[in-house]
């Protein structure tokens, strides 16, 4: 074991010391009932908890009640519905939230202040709260839980998306583990996207929540689907510090291991919420490089792939860099047309703001193989940022025309 | 003739008095002959001149151009050319809409500097130069050019697109004309907007640009097709004072008659380009009453009317109000989810955050027969806008995929 992070085989959200978990079918997810639909995570020990939410102002109560328990310091867990998003359901959503908690810590024997709680699914129906009362008790909790709990997660997710790393850390072995749910391009309307953390890392609260929302703003924040935000979108990460190491700091080498750990973490399981969210289909990364300032680089790189223009392009494996280029053009990063430089893969197709004449047939069948990799070059600063999206196909509109009639 | 507006039966540009157009087919828009590609303006005596333009930073030469010499405040006509952009060519661009318009002066035997240009199409490939040069000379201006004119303007519209209105001002009748091209919904890489408005009334030139702007960003600013922004949109007002009316200033009766036939005139124009942008298809408006600020209104109106889920959701006769009612969330306009409530035409789907039982098959029936109005009450405030969008089709993925491959 090194001080750098590396990734656990088979790692899951309870692959760190002191993590249990367990999940089951209720009733509710009847079109997939193998995912099953509640589920509990638990540390055994007391946490640090910090917490990474939606900016949608139409926001489920499930993620203000999390807010406000971990705003109060004492969550060591969390209990997950999936199948209905427990929003826009006036005030029975605060009500329901608030019994699921109380349901969950009876069954465990901890207070409904120590949890936070995920809800995926339907807007706008109330969650079958005679259910969730009848199945709480044949939830099982266990060091190898994880699994059941990353499946209780899902709606249309094709895969659970579950990871752990590890690094040395004051002589011991921190391990950081962690599952997500997405973003289906298909029914994205239950795309809400839901990521559970833990470490058994000793970490200072403060520097848990600041290094949890930079890593989330390079990663999570970096996956568009479809540019919508969801009500319920959430990140939760648990520092129960069972490894035994001395607290980690912020501006220390222990801080900086653990951030380089976090990141890793959150860009393994982003990554697989855009390739789950295309199914056999395309992704494609969009790197910006020479933005002026720390916040353009990412404003111009989710501008791009959130193009429905270049996401159809990337889809038809078509080279239509005045897309691109456009796209950059309205984000609201500063730009010079004359300083622009554009790559598809290794292929220059734009230099200095003039096109290069290219093999297309080449450049065509580079964009059909498989992943593509956009690179902007502004060339006006040293920011640069990476966002990925995934090709607009006729399916998409095809299933989001037809999801709830 | 009266006070207030009117829109005049065969409307064109050349409406108002002391206005003369012409067009002429070149050779560059083989797909369609019969639209013409090149195009003159021209307005017998000085004008007051205005616009509004692309804010991509990523702009089209031609607007640069037109820009500056609206700024030196000589422009009385226009020079237009359809089927390729003139943008992302590097520093030929520039040259090439110079060149243009010093043809177009010397043909019509005015200077380069009286003339705006706009181009529409291919993003870049440059100007083919030698067929504009050889061509110029066939352009015939006259009194009934204005439609022939809109036609030179055209890409993908399926149909041209002209209004006139006029009012009692001062004892004299005023005449405002206008054309429009859009926003093709297929192949909206070609979706530059160009508007070429005229009057032959005398209008202040202060006024003038400020009343073009606000009537603007409530009409064409609140279409949205695809949420991109074209690197070569433009608006461009020419007042003569052909009609002999004291000029109109702001503050005053006259200038409030002058907007509100402005209004008509671009509220009329905007429709027409969602109308054609969805071909034989569907568009929906979306009305946000009750914001609390004035930038809140069209921000959420504009950002309902631009999400892809909403737009397959109207595709789809899916009354999903979840997704209207998360864009407003996500818009960036205050809201408050308890105070939401939300109409699809006259049916109330959710009232005070909570969803109200509604029949599906009649809402459902409703939306399948034409129009969707869509009506958000944010219960906040005094402000109102309304935005226009048109649904998401299969065809539409088709088409942007396969655009220049």
């Amino acid at each position: 074991m090194s001080n750098s992070p590396q990734i656990l085989p088979d790692g899951l959200v309870t692959s760190p010391q002191g993590f249990i978990a367990g999940a089951s079918y209720v009733g509710i997810k009847t079109y997939a009932p193998e995912k099953m639909d509640i589920g509990i995570l638990l540390s055994e020990q007391p946490c640090a908890a910090a917490g990474v939410y939606t900016t949608n102002k139409f926001v489920s109560p499930s993620v203000t009640l999390t807010k406000r328990h971990v705003e109060a310091g004492k969550v060591r867990g969390a209990f997950v519905t999936s199948g209905i998003a427990n929003a826009g359901v006036g005030e029975q959503g605060m009500l329901d939230a608030q019994e699921c908690l109380a349901l969950a810590a009876e069954h465990i024997g901890a207070e409904a202040g120590e949890f936070g709680i995920g809800t995926t699914g339907v807007i706008g129906v109330e969650l079958p709260m005679a259910l969730i009362r009848g199945g709480m008790a044949s939830i099982t909790l266990g060091t190898n839980g994880g699994g059941a709990f990353a499946r209780a997660i899902m709606t249309t997710d094709r895969t659970p998306k579950s990871v752990a790393v590890a690094f040395e850390c004051d002589g011991r072995t921190v391990t950081l583990g962690g599952c997500t749910k997405g973003s289906g391009m298909i029914h994205p309307n239950m795309a809400t996207m839901l990521a559970f953390l833990t470490t058994d890392a000793a970490v200072e609260p403060g520097f848990l929540e600041s290094t949890l929302r930079e890593c989330s703003d390079d990663t999570f924040n970096m996956v568009t689907i479809d540019g919508d935000t969801s009500t319920n979108d959430m990140v939760l990460l648990l520092a129960n510090g069972a490894a035994g190491n001395r607290e980690i700091r912020a501006g220390t080498p222990d801080g900086e291991a653990f951030t380089a750990a976090l990141f890793m973490l959150c860009s393994h399981l982003s990554r697989e919420l855009v390739r789950d969210a295309e199914g056999s289909a395309k992704i494609f990364s969009v790197r910006v490089e020479g933005a002026l300032s720390r916040k353009d680089a990412p404003q111009a790189a989710r501008a791009i792939a959130g193009s429905t223009l270049v996401k159809s392009a990337i889809h038809g494996n078509d080279p239509n860099w005045g897309r691109v280029v456009a796209a950059a053009g309205y984000s609201g990063a500063e730009l010079d047309v004359s300083k622009v430089s554009f790559y598809i893969n290794d292929v220059t197709i734009m230099e200095s703001g003039a096109p290069i004449p290219f093999h297309r047939e080449s450049v065509v069948a580079i964009m059909s193989r498989g992943e593509v990799a956009l690179t902007v070059r502004l060339g006006l600063g040293d920011y640069a940022a990476t966002a990925w999206g995934c090709e607009l196909t006729e399916e998409y509109v095809q299933f989001n025309s037809a999801y709830t009639t």
